[in-house]
């Protein structure tokens, strides 16, 4: 297993969060990839690197240009605006409802962060654009060591990913790791990919970017989005459209989902990577079905990443790993490194 | 000028509201309905009545069924989540981005307030209901009252409502009281009625609302969008779609604006109107058009708003005023009171 760390990730360092209507500190917090990091290195499953850094212009074959200039400039023009924001993160406060304009793009900073936004979650701070760019590295770089010959990779980084879409952040997610990884494979060479995304949470960014594409099946495993976030997206009927219609496989579990219920998905949505023969596959590895989360009802034990692992492994496949969410409980190391150890057992 | 009291508005009184990223008091406070009451009867301009309740079936007219019923059940659900939230409002924290899913209604409260949601600016607290309801009961009210033969009635309530749509609140605004107005007037009768909406800020919900009509027009005279809220609608390229197109027309003014310019702009306005040959006429009363309003970078004057009132009365038209928006600066009262007494001055 070749690591790829982000060895910026701890420049992205929100100091709160808007969640459920009130302020609370940061829950995506550097601790989360030291804790990883650490147990990477206790168990030396590997080699351990930094990435080089990718051209903006592989970001544009995911992020829309529009998306990744705000996103680049928005620290500079919210410190810009008044002094004292140099002391406080941006947090949007509106948003486009549905009907209206995004072709448009406000002169108002304000205005352009909640159209670029779906959550007031997600603190943009001074250190967010270079965390979240060398997170696309590590992605980038983690999918192009599959090209040159590695089995198995993973991009050990925060801030994740796969809440982001094309051209929004939110649910502490600004570059679409798993999707950058994904669309190098293709344009290197594959012809298909698929990604599971085992977050605790769906990966509605991800959902969205490949939904109408045929070459990237989409199968995600999570927690009903009528009671967890991202709310808006992560039914069963959502199965993907145009020529991707059929290529999207949403298994949203019911709120306290047995450990027995949370495999048998896994079982479905492998049938289902079997069945479409790619060429490679991602993982969105969150690790926030563990019992012992603190925003999940699921019931994982830290055993049972081994055996995530395992099953992943039997799939035959080329595979990148991205880390997505998993609070910053001591056992977050353990639990990741259990699924990648349990692969490279398996192998 | 039969004025439509809203009795109950004082009920909706906001603790804070996220304005550009930081929690502020909120500014649309009861104060505003009070200085304009105190002026109204100073200068003793015709009866004052409190409305009959409607149903919540004239509602409909205009609002989704979801949304209503959201919207009364709001507090108490609200209330419900935590005992602390007696104590303080409900703002919304995160939102369907686009591409998300709004045809199937969550169950976290959180996520359904974010869906009926454009702002976090906009507090929801235990009167909003009664006030904003009251407020329609108003706005219908007055609508009906130039059927039964006043030249002119005038809604005097808070909160405001043009910022509402069909299904979601924002800008201070629930329910769409002149959207309400105009839709009763079609429904007891008239076959083409307008809207002029002379807020500083654009009427984004009633154009939303009326988009795709012909029986309806909307000019809006207001700042332009790409500097001042509601930032993602509200441009002069926004001409109506459908059986509508034509039917709306949005005269946006640069930040700074004079008051010879927001004149023309009205002539403009008043030209179009008469060109639409309308039953009825419902005034969107904004005054934050006013030099001394905090958040205007206009410049009319208290006297300019009596010649906004002469103007209007030359259309000849029956004319529904509902109150929109304006601070609660001295000059409030003075100021909505000079349109209504240079339109019946002018009679």
């Amino acid at each position: 297993m070749l690591t790829f760390y982000n060895n910026h990730h701890a420049q992205h360092h929100g100091r709160g969060e808007i969640f459920r209507g009130a302020a609370v500190p940061c829950s995506e917090k550097p601790e989360r990839a030291g804790l990883v990091l650490a147990e990477l290195e206790r168990r030396a499953l590997g080699r351990i690197v930094t990435p080089q850094g990718v051209s903006l212009a592989s970001l544009e074959r995911v992020h829309t240009p529009r998306y990744l200039h705000f996103l680049r400039s928005a620290w500079s023009q919210w410190a810009a605006l008044d002094p004292a924001n140099a002391g406080r993160d941006a947090l949007p406060s509106l948003w486009p409802a549905h009907g209206m304009r995004r072709d448009v793009e406000p002169d108002n900073f304000t205005a352009r962060l909640g159209m670029y936004a779906s959550d007031a979650g997600s603190a943009l701070t001074a250190g967010t654009w270079i965390a979240a760019k060398t997170g696309a590295d590590c992605a980038i770089n983690a999918a192009h060591a599959l090209r040159l010959g590695e089995r198995a990779s993973f991009a050990l980084t925060r801030p994740p990913g796969h809440h982001a879409g094309a051209d929004y952040f939110g649910g502490y997610c600004f570059l679409n790791n798993a999707a950058l990884a994904a669309q190098h494979l293709l344009d290197d060479g594959a012809s298909r990919v698929a990604i599971i995304d085992l977050d605790y949470h769906h990966g509605n960014g991800t959902q969205s970017i490949f939904y109408g594409r045929a070459e990237v099946l989409f199968v995600s495993i999570h927690a009903d989005p009528r009671h967890e976030y991202p709310f808006y997206l992560g039914h069963a009927d959502e199965t993907g459209e145009h020529a991707g219609l059929g290529c999207n496989m949403n298994l949203p579990l019911a709120p306290g989902a047995s450990a027995a219920s949370w495999f048998a998905a896994l079982e479905t949505a492998c049938y289902k990577l079997a069945g479409y023969a790619p060429e490679a596959l991602v993982v969105s590895l969150g690790v926030d079905t563990f019992a012992g989360d603190p925003r999940s009802s699921f019931a994982l034990q830290s055993d049972d990443f081994s055996r995530i692992g395992e099953r992943l492994a039997h799939l035959g496949l080329p595979t990148v790993f991205v880390l997505e969410g998993g609070a910053a409980v001591p056992e977050i190391g353990v639990n990741v490194v259990n699924v990648l150890a349990g692969f490279d057992g398996a192998a």
